[in-house]
């Protein structure tokens, strides 16, 4: 079922559930139990475009962060990660942006660039503070008109919505278009979204932020239980992707495409970039227990992690642990957080079924 | 409790569970379903020391098998691993070595090599055949007399024992020495051992064969259950190591260092030396779905992956999606195999008490 602009259009304006806008819909969210603004210093703003379900999430690091990153989907959509090698110099980044529109959305982290530089942010190069600002992308074309992406303005706008109070989790910024349980192309699939959690132990917070657009099922590591993902011919039960991938010969790789999950870990924790990488990896092994199958040749899955190096002292294997363990959390929420849209029902919608 | 080499001596001699011999341990096993020689021309072999609990396990492919590795673990012992990079020349191996005692360990694959050398089997550099051979060790020196590792003689020893049959599992080779549940010393762990398993799809045939030395906890995946790991202080029931690193500042960092957990991903399906690299990174997320933590600054956590390119046409994205499930199965199996040794009891011997 490939959907037209037109028919995309008629069908959103005939279903509340998607037109509500992302404030009024998460405004149930301020009581939730963390997120990645639990690091001091660190703001997120979302921008949720209203045309299509795409957008892009920003993590803004006035102060800048130590960070890292490790890209373990091998269809990726990144910028600036060469940067983040720890044998490379520049030691900082300034924000970090989440975007749907695969490679035509790295355009938002130019407004990023552009926000940071008015107001006077970046490395010290001299002539110019250059503001360093990583992107990586996830592929949300198929849902609605592709020629809709979030652009500069999206990420100089997703700027000044940043806060450092309560994030809207759900269907917005990066995770407005994302959708998981891709197996067997999109009329089994369902929707996925954006979550965050943090997890505090004495002075140390650890938090992450993930937009979830997997070809795999979503999984409660605590259970084993899958929450969203590839569905029955009924269209109202789970299947189980890895029990399909023993007897199918073959994917559908043109709709594996449409995928990637990208996310962010923050801790107050003081580490080197060398360290930061690290954690960025270990986060990964939090996708790897929430998303099966993950890491696909088709995916782009990336994280980045970030120091803002407020405590010292803390044992890198412990915060990696942690941050694998939120990143799990993270993900379980942007998928119970997620709303349908047409084709894509939620998991809250095929538990009300 | 550091254990004196005479002491241990002792204990050894008081407990019938452990100077078992491993064939005798594992007769039962020759029901089992699947293992890594399930791959056609494959072929595995363990050396299991007496003395003290080590040993190594080899891989034998006489034909050669295109291969890849995933380093994961940042504390790795390894050898002829950059051979494997998809840039470098050498497109086959003929043999993969797994082996406790650290670094020493290594020695055992020049066994392996002499081996195959008296064979005739290697890569053909004209004024000689060069068997390529690569391999990774774990570290089990805490357990008995450190000056006991598997040497050049224990890895020729094990190409002897190599079969296509039923592969031995539980305590032998390279997973004789191997503890899980370190997190608060070994005073608090449990009995790690090697397991194998295999997924069968038509023609298509993935296998795993793991010996599982983890820090962390092992879990049931689809259930959450932990098997083995962290014990509570009465030394019967399990903790939960994510639960304590929520709460502790820092681990035991010296008695983490005894830690790695190591394995082979094998299959018919032809694939290019990249394509395996990518197959033993998405395999590693079959350690993430079964041990947590894992992948930590003081593990080697390392995975080859090998393809015997019987069978063409099949989707790397599936084939590896079914490589980190049978990875999954194959660390069960090590768990639910192995026997309790003095200090370390197995997960059957907590559920017996």
């Amino acid at each position: 079922m490939k959907l037209t602009r037109r028919r995309f259009g008629r069908m959103m304006a005939a279903l509340p559930i998607f037109v509500s806008m992302p404030r009024q819909a998460t405004s149930e969210d301020k009581s939730k139990p963390g997120g990645l603004t639990d690091v001091a210093g660190v703001r997120v703003g979302h921008f949720t475009e209203t045309r299509r379900p795409t957008g892009c999430t920003v993590i803004v690091v006035e102060k800048g962060a130590v960070a890292g990153v490790d890209v373990r989907g091998s269809a990726p959509g990144t910028r600036e990660t060469d940067l983040l090698n720890p044998i490379n110099t520049v030691q900082q980044v300034h924000a970090v942006v989440l975007a749907g529109g695969s490679a035509f959305g790295l355009d938002s982290a130019s407004g990023v660039v552009q926000f940071l530089e008015e107001k006077g942010i970046g490395f010290d190069a001299r002539v110019a503070r250059v503001p360093i600002v990583p992107a990586a992308v996830l592929f949300d074309l198929g849902i609605g008109d592709p020629h809709i992406r979030p652009g500069r303005e999206a990420g100089y706008q997703a700027c000044l919505n940043a806060t450092d109070g309560a994030i809207p989790e759900g269907n917005v910024g990066a995770g407005a278009g994302a959708t998981v349980g891709k197996l067997l192309g999109p009329q089994r699939a369902m929707k996925g979204g954006l979550g965050t959690a943090s997890i505090r132990s004495r002075k140390l917070v650890v938090a992450a932020l993930v937009a979830v657009n997997a070809v795999g099922d979503v999984i409660d590591p605590q259970t084993g239980e899958i929450l969203a993902g590839l569905r029955e011919a009924d269209g109202k039960t789970l299947a189980n992707s890895i029990k399909q991938l023993r007897e199918i010969s073959s994917f559908s790789r043109s709709e594996l495409l449409q995928s990637t999950t990208i996310g962010v870990i923050a801790t107050n924790a003081a580490f080197d970039k060398a360290a930061m990488t690290k954690m960025a990896q270990m986060a990964h092994d939090g996708l790897a227990r929430t998303i099966n199958p993950v890491h696909l040749p088709t995916d782009g899955d990336t994280i980045f992690a970030l120091s803002t190096g407020e405590i010292s002292g803390e044992d890198l294997g412990r915060v990696g642990a942690l941050a694998a363990a939120v990143m799990s959390e993270a993900v379980v929420r942007a998928i119970r957080k997620a709303s349908g849209i047409p084709g894509y029902p939620s998991h809250s919608d095929l538990k009300k079924s």
